[in-house]
């Protein structure tokens, strides 16, 4: 049961501009909730209808609310409810640039599509990047697509909020910008780097003026066919699968 | 201007059983319209509002039909309607399995989401497959989602419907099933293969079993760190990445 004050909160969650100035969001769905509580994701509060199946265990610190489905249909965002809300705190993590120096990072320049945000988390979780940074143009790192398509690795990748153009212009020297583009060195033949900052563009205009200008490595996958381009999370893919693989990092063993 | 029949014809198309009774399809957007004039696809008709700018040049025996913008509400499936509606012809062509010993094949077994299997053709143009084959239980290729997100290439590959199961059981002997799965011999070392057959499950179950069973070489992409899966359009490019980089063809020279 909510009081009439918790439910005018959540309710108000809805609210772009109320999240931000409360600096909280907002995640729906029983699935997504399972999965950011097994990768260890810290929420601030669970708000579930009796019809919920909690995954076991759960962290003993957390506040679990019990609602009814019709409290529920009032602080929903969707118009068909599920039996979980989960409240977490919006956390934008500056990064500085001589931290880029270390590792390999994945930079996003305005990727605006959700899926795609949320499918390149999940693309740097796989490869093990150490950090993904993203600059103030992408989709909103707190949105629920973003969230959903990252399946857990929301809860698993370091993420940042940077200009990027600013931040590359600082990163240690030597460390190789490799900016995705349509003319450039072969990524299957690129050669193993330990450390390097691999920039992917927005879907429609590719890299930013400013953040090209700050690429030292142009790379491209080869084309054999007619599509005029990739979609920015294919391409990433690609590139990181050739890094890791030249890399002399040993794979996760198959649990 | 519509007469009353088309103007009900128009919107009866709405309605899924409806366009499949009549084997049509329609399509929505000026982009998505413009890339697939642009590719050369064959549409029965177009109906756009005076806004509409049309590419250079439109084939000449394109029936257009001028519509008012309220004409367009009417007949829209989008809440926001845009200046030009196309329909055009359903066809969905069967394979037959010989057809497969030849070349580089694409096989969906179950791709549900229809951004995916927009994305997969773009993959195979973009990499010049020979051709995409299609489980019943994809998403459907006409499908508005499908198409847009293909960008065009939606009229550029070759695409079948087939039930896998069964044609993969009578491909020709010796040609490759290969088949992504979490264990198996690593992508990056598969040697070169003219002629192959890729297989990708669904984004939940992965393959069916009884696709699975006609696999015979399993291969997978290295995991480095926690993402318990990666998004089967991504594994797909991986993949097909290295087929094509290992095969002789040469790249398409850059436009």
């Amino acid at each position: 049961m909510l009081t009439k004050a918790e439910l005018q909160r959540l309710r108000s969650l809805r609210d772009k501009r109320q999240r931000e100035a409360l600096g909280l969001f907002v995640i729906e769905g029983e699935k997504v909730v399972r999965e950011l509580l097994e990768a260890g994701f810290r929420f601030t509060g669970l708000y579930a209808t009796g019809a919920w199946q909690p995954p076991k265990p759960l962290p003993p610190a957390l506040p679990i609310t019990t609602v009814t489905s019709s409290e529920m249909e009032r602080v929903s965002h969707f118009p068909t409810p599920s039996n979980v809300l989960a409240v977490g705190r919006i956390v934008r993590e500056p990064v500085h640039p001589a931290e880029l120096g270390r590792g390999l990072t994945l930079a996003l320049d305005g990727v605006q599509d959700p899926g795609n945000v949320g499918t390149l988390l999940r693309i740097a979780d796989w490869f093990a990047l150490d950090r993904v940074v993203l600059s103030p143009d992408c989709a909103d790192l707190f949105h629920q697509k973003v969230i959903n398509a990252s399946m857990g690795s929301f809860a698993r990748v370091r993420t940042h909020s940077a200009d990027l153009a600013d931040t590359l212009a600082h990163v240690p020297r030597g460390v190789p910008i490799l900016g995705c583009e349509l003319e450039g060195e072969n990524v299957h033949v690129v050669p193993a780097l330990a450390d390097a900052i691999l920039v992917i563009g927005s879907e429609g205009r590719g890299l930013s003026p400013a953040v090209a200008a700050r690429v030292t490595r142009r790379i491209t996958i080869p084309r054999y066919g007619q599509a005029e381009s990739l979609n920015a999370a294919i391409a990433a893919g690609i590139v990181c699968a050739h890094l890791r693989f030249t890399s002399a990092r040993p794979a996760a063993p198959v649990s």
